[in-house]
């Protein structure tokens, strides 16, 4: 299927649309708002058997893995729904007038709170066309933030973002949100131009490095730059100790094995370097392992992109093929068909002399196992990497190498997992899907979880405003029954 | 006094240092954090007669005022200091395993905190030789947050800033503070090469829009973008309604001149545009205002830029001079001399056709004030304001305009003031001193206030990972007594 680019004019209406919708929803009570997105998330719930053939059609994947995500999606937008009454998300402060401040001069009345940012252009992924695309993380928090969202959809997946966008319309609507709160947009070009509209005032993506670095030089470099949150590439390197390697072999390969390969490899958490001792058997038993068949990719694009990453990396001298999937190999590096899932394996050596190759991220069903002669290696290794979204250690919970390997991982990695694997990112309070460049372009926030509310929220003081013109949740009175910081102190209703 | 610019070689191995003070101050406890920053704060103290007098002579600043600024930061490192061990701002999360998590999926172990950046560069600003110079808010709170801080000092007082650098470094190190873990650089390319290293993990800055954009741009275009936190300029419009200016005009008049001539204008909270009733008695009182006398500016450049500014003001027909302090008018616009402190008048209707002349800022003792017909008109000028740090409402608590006007500046400005004026921003948990572009390139930061401290944290979640192997904050045990969200719910100790 074929979309027809949206035109400028059309970018135009629809950013103003969404800018008049910014300011009616901002308004909004935050008990309207949860309305929405549980009505939003009923509605998806309710088409699911609608929407789930649209999108194997145009993604490849499987049946359970797009009714795990159809229902990670609705889940999504309830979770933010719970929260949004609670306030504590509004990170409200109330300092009163102290003429004894000692600063030296008399404090006001002072009162803070998080605001909506306004506007906000979402650029939707390819690799989970319900979770990070029209219904994703990225709007249920711009809307639970209180903004209107522009909904740049994936070439990927046209007819199932349309018919997604007519899910949420209608159920925005029927909840008495504000007309334009939510509306599509085709086409690079057209992305681009709302991206550069004065009306929009953030923006997030999912995606490659290269697409994402351009619309942030695009974002940065506006007479007006706004905040974009691009969550772009990484290799989610996994340490495996020498103990752990000892004591279960059989079960490490296999793990990883399935975070490798779970949705043909198309996560941005799949661990794609796996650093284990030499000599261990772990690579005997990846060497043994049956990798599932070849399946197709998510677009001629990635798939096109995967072959492109994945013969790099086996261009390096020293590196070598461990093991494939069901079609020859001859036929993974071949330009048609399904790739094959593959291991690759080098030494540390070899990884030192061609660092930025051999952790160039391969987007499909890949990973380079690297053997290591000592543990001490790793922490240089460590030391090194780029930013990433995870970093794993298998290990034993007395290794002494982890007192030192995990401080270091935390200083480039989002996220640091111990004996446990990066794929699967659930949604939860204390979630952290981000990390330093290039596994995003905005160090401080996240794009799973509760806290990712927080990029599409400004901060706003009032000096000295009367009860009744403050904002509900800087009243004196509290009327919203949240926890505030009053005078420095944090008070629970 | 001509300072030596830092060597490129210098350059490098400062931010090496920085890099490694980092990693080590990264471990310190949060009690040695807060030692560290008290013993800034005394050393500070008991240095005011030895810096006091460098300040008045490299920055015409009055005494009085320069006490006043040091005694302001001084407080600000030691509310830092207090803030730490209560842990709120690490934004602790945890998160228990949930086997019957309603994701879909089981819930992993997930603990998630706020940890630091990583080396921090900060720009020093002219205008505030202490607050927001070497030992000032962006310097305490990057400390705080557990950063090593190379600091860029102002050309306008380079002096003060070798002394008070010696009098901070001093007192870090007897406190047991990592050496290198603040330094100071001298020179513009000195701090454009510290704003390129790759061991520079964000960078704040306060000053003018040009030279702060520049080096946002340069933060933005690095190989790995960096979060730029700049203050950079405002205009602080004030709206006076109908029944106040009946009310107070002469109370008005005169508040409204201290806060404009206070230390010569050359603050960034300066109300620089006052809109009042056309024919209220608020114009002919200025008129009748005495100014303060003319006082020498910061250094030369911030002479003429003003001088600049006052001028093209000037140059707009329909502007006329309303009073000007003691010099005359034709000595303010000559090139020599102090400047002497100036009030321009116009109508709404010419500042609509030259907004962007009249609502730039002129940084110095200059102000215009704009009479309006109908209380309507202050809605379309508050809709298209740029970005400010501040915007003022005097009025009358049940003034109608107030409950339309008050939340369409809360959308373009930080901190929205009513019956008080923008200049004197208390230090405070929750003061607000940021906005959209162009007050600063970041909208979801303060550079003053306690939340400050967020611009040099990133988020780290851990997860699975062994309550040994834990950051104490995120320890089972609570071993810091903190309050933390624990499986969504906030817990306090």
């Amino acid at each position: 299927m074929t979309m027809h680019d949206t035109s400028d004019d059309s970018v135009d209406q629809i950013i103003d649309r969404a800018v008049r919708a910014s300011e009616q929803w901002k308004r909004a009570g935050i008990d309207e708002r949860s309305r929405a997105l549980v009505a939003v998330a009923d509605a998806l719930d309710q088409h699911a058997d609608e929407l789930i053939p649209i999108a194997q059609r145009e993604t490849h994947l499987a049946e359970p893995r797009l009714r795990g995500e159809l229902r990670r999606t609705s889940f999504q937008l309830r979770m933010f729904a719970e929260m949004l009454p609670e306030g504590l998300w509004l990170d409200a402060r109330i300092d009163h007038a102290d003429a004894e401040w000692p600063m030296g001069a008399p404090r006001p009345d002072l009162r803070r709170q998080l605001e909506p940012i306004g506007a906000t252009l979402v650029f939707a992924a390819s690799n989970f066309p319900f979770a990070f695309s029209v219904a994703g993380g990225d709007t249920a928090s711009a809307l639970a933030a209180g903004n209107a969202v522009v909904l740049k959809a994936h070439h990927g997946h046209p007819e199932l973002s349309d018919a997604t966008a007519a899910v949420v319309i209608d159920a925005l609507a029927s909840a008495g949100a504000p007309e334009g709160l939510f509306q599509t947009i085709h086409g690079t070009e057209a992305g681009v131009r709302a991206l550069r509209a004065s009306g929009i005032k953030a923006a997030a993506f999912t995606g490659s490095v290269r697409g994402g670095r351009a619309l942030f030089d695009i974002a940065s470099s506006r007479p007006e730059p706004i905040p974009f949150y691009g969550e772009l590439g990484s290799t989610n390197p996994a340490f495996v100790t020498r103990r752990a390697a000892e004591r279960d072999a059989a079960g490490i390969a296999r793990d990883f094995v399935a975070s490798v390969t779970g949705s043909a490899g198309q996560l941005c958490t799949k661990p794609g370097v796996l650093f284990v001792p030499a000599g261990s058997s772990i690579v005997a038993e990846l060497e043994g392992q049956r990798l599932p068949a070849a399946s197709a990719l998510l677009n001629g694009g990635i798939e096109s992109g995967f072959r492109d990453s994945l013969a790099s990396t086996r261009g390096v001298a020293g590196v070598r093929t461990l093991s494939a999937g069901a079609r020859s190999e001859a036929d993974a590096d071949a330009d048609a068909g399904a790739p094959s899932p593959v291991l690759l394996e080098t030494s540390i050596a070899t990884l030192r002399d061609e660092m930025h190759t051999l952790m160039s991220e391969m987007f499909g069903p890949a990973a380079l196992v690297v053997t290591y002669d000592d543990e001490n290696e790793l922490l240089d290794i460590a030391d090194s990497l780029e930013g990433q979204l995870t970093a794993t250690i298998i290990g034993e919970d007395d290794d002494e190498i982890a007192v030192d390997l995990l401080p270091k991982l935390s200083e480039r990695a989002g996220r640091v997992l111990w004996n446990q694997w990066p794929t699967g990112v659930s949604v939860t309070w204390a979630q952290q899907h981000g990390g330093p460049y290039p596994a995003t372009t905005a160090v401080g926030s996240t794009s799973v979880g509760m806290a990712a509310i927080t990029r599409f929220l400004r901060p706003v003081a009032y000096q000295n405003v009367p009860e009744s013109l403050l904002p509900d949740a800087l009243k004196e009175a509290n009327p919203l029954g949240i926890a505030r910081r009053v005078d420095g102190i944090l008070i629970q209703p």
